[in-house]
């Protein structure tokens, strides 16, 4: 802290030599934890993208009929106009349900280590079958599912379009290929922090920058790290003070029920902090909508801390320099229902 | 018919003279009842539109914190990748709720003469405040609506731009006003049929021709008429022969309801059928799913007359020919909740 402020009172005696020293420093721990979104979407491994496998993927991501109702999609509950999300604490599925836990976004979920909050599902592929046959979700059977989009006569062209010389070509597997294909172009790059990573010391206000620093020294970046800013490890809810129920309830035990071990209970997937200010409520209940009090509640439940205002407005500040350039999507026209489309069920 | 066949008679005789003489009969007759949707969208009376408005208007038919659950949006039922409606025979609402008849079309329906099934909304901008306080819809109250748009921090900004000058933009008037202007640029030029009435001979194929003829000569377009092919007038389902009761329930009396004349007991708006392959099912229970089944009812029920397969199957042809381009529509980026948002309702 004493270094930090000497270099800006040094710095006000060369207000034009650049680089300003305490960025620097800032700038050199940040490149030691952080990456920026590129502004590319990355390959999948095993699966990869062709524009017709984008464009179907797209056209699933946004059709309905993919639920047993045929009125909810992958959009419904991962809104692309609501930060990849859906601003419910936990969604409405079929007839009315409510899923066990929010939402995640789907943006920069590409980056992240696996999904879902317990990990269950290893790649983006895996998690896009998890919701269609979810019985409180989509609620679709598999079987289904892949009739449906046989009796869907469009289909058959967009699916052979993508997996050319596959027959047949409509399966689910390729389905949730093809989702997968179209889930990893939406990154967010650009974001103000991202600019800094890249070298742009103004692309950060001064207090933005503060709240970089306490989030390098209080410790958050210990478990919000990497090019997703989270995503990248598990770590358990509570380990330092536990929260109330409302945000841990005894019931979900987190990872445990994915791995079996005792040492999961109440562990979860680090969430990303990218475009966090997009994507209230918080947490796996989606209990708090008020960014400043999520803060103040990880400095409490992980770091054993009462975070002064001044430091929860400030890492407020600095969360907000994590909303990068939304993708621009092209609202899909899907392939219309044929006489013989199975019907929505009632 | 005698008139048309000698004149396909004579037409083979010289090949490389056009327009064909039959051809020529056909646009005549078509002209005189049809137009084209055009390549820009039509201004709205005492509502003009702006690049802003548009933008705002779009944001507002894609946000579901309209809805009282935050979880549905106009586009949930008028889905632009549905031929703007949603695929199902009547809409699921609040708390999985069905709504009382099937969601017409957005598509083109600036052009109709009155908006819901029954005309019971002048315009659009009447028609759009209709769903988000219809407690079985959207379910929202008036001012809970205009207050959510309020405690949006990003919607003052979008309705300052899009009402400039206005004290206090942010009214539910001024919402119905933006998403009408939006909903104006939802239309689909282009169709086949649209290039055929611009002097397009080869636009429609010759079954696509016959189906235009028998849709000309049974009398369909006594009723299916003017740019919208429909959607000009108010005719009695079952004028010929009263359909079954699941497509004509007894308990509700059409535009009687609005009316409160006898007369307009099971009188309906005529629909458009513009884009009518795009949005199985049919009718206003949105009981059949099969459009040759749909015109082959139409043909007993309003013509009084069984119609053959054969010309079942050209009607069906030429309906496809009303499929225009689908409007390109950029999914908006909605501007996120605050701290301060009203939550959604359980």
């Amino acid at each position: 802290m004493v270094r930090r402020i000497v270099v800006a009172f040094l710095s006000l005696g060369c207000a034009f030599a650049a680089p300003v020293l305490a960025d620097e420093d800032l700038l050199a721990r940040s490149r030691q934890l952080f990456s920026p979104i590129p502004s590319t979407p990355p390959e999948l491994p095993g699966n990869s993208a062709s524009p017709a496998k984008v464009e179907l993927g797209k056209t699933l991501y946004f059709d309905p009929r993919l639920s047993a109702s045929h009125a909810i999609s992958c959009s419904s509950c991962h809104n692309l106009g609501l930060g990849g999300a859906d601003a419910q604490p936990t969604s409405i599925g079929h007839h009315w349900q409510r899923g066990g836990r929010n939402a995640p976004t789907v943006l920069n979920s590409v980056f992240n280590l696996a999904q879902f909050w317990d990990g269950r599902a290893k790649d983006l592929e895996e998690q896009a079958g998890g919701p269609v046959v979810n019985p409180i979700e989509m609620a679709s059977q598999e079987t289904d599912a892949v009739d449906l989009l046989k009796a869907i006569p469009g289909y058959h062209e967009a699916f052979a379009k993508a997996f050319p010389g596959e027959a047949p070509p409509i399966t689910l597997a390729n389905a949730q290929k093809a989702i997968a294909v179209f889930e990893a172009t939406l990154i967010t790059p650009n974001a103000p922090f991202d600019r800094f990573l890249k070298g742009d010391a103004k692309a950060l206000s001064p207090v933005e920058k503060q709240g970089l620093a306490l989030f390098l020294d209080k410790g958050c970046a210990d478990c919000h790290n990497g090019i997703n800013i989270g995503g990248g490890m598990y770590a358990r809810f509570g380990q330092a003070l536990k929260p109330g129920v409302e945000f841990l309830p005894p019931d979900d035990k987190g990872r445990a029920k994915v791995t079996k071990a005792d040492e999961d209970e109440y562990v979860y997937k680090v969430p990303t902090l990218r475009n966090i200010a997009l994507t209230a409520p918080y947490f796996h209940t989606g209990k708090e909508w008020d960014l400043r009090k999520a803060v103040a509640l990880m400095g409490a439940t992980q770091l054993g801390e009462q975070l002064s205002k001044e430091d929860v407005d400030k890492l407020t500040a600095f969360l907000g320099s994590l909303t990068g350039d939304q993708p621009k999507v092209t609202f899909p026209t899907l392939p219309p229902n044929g006489a013989a489309t199975p019907q929505p069920a009632p």
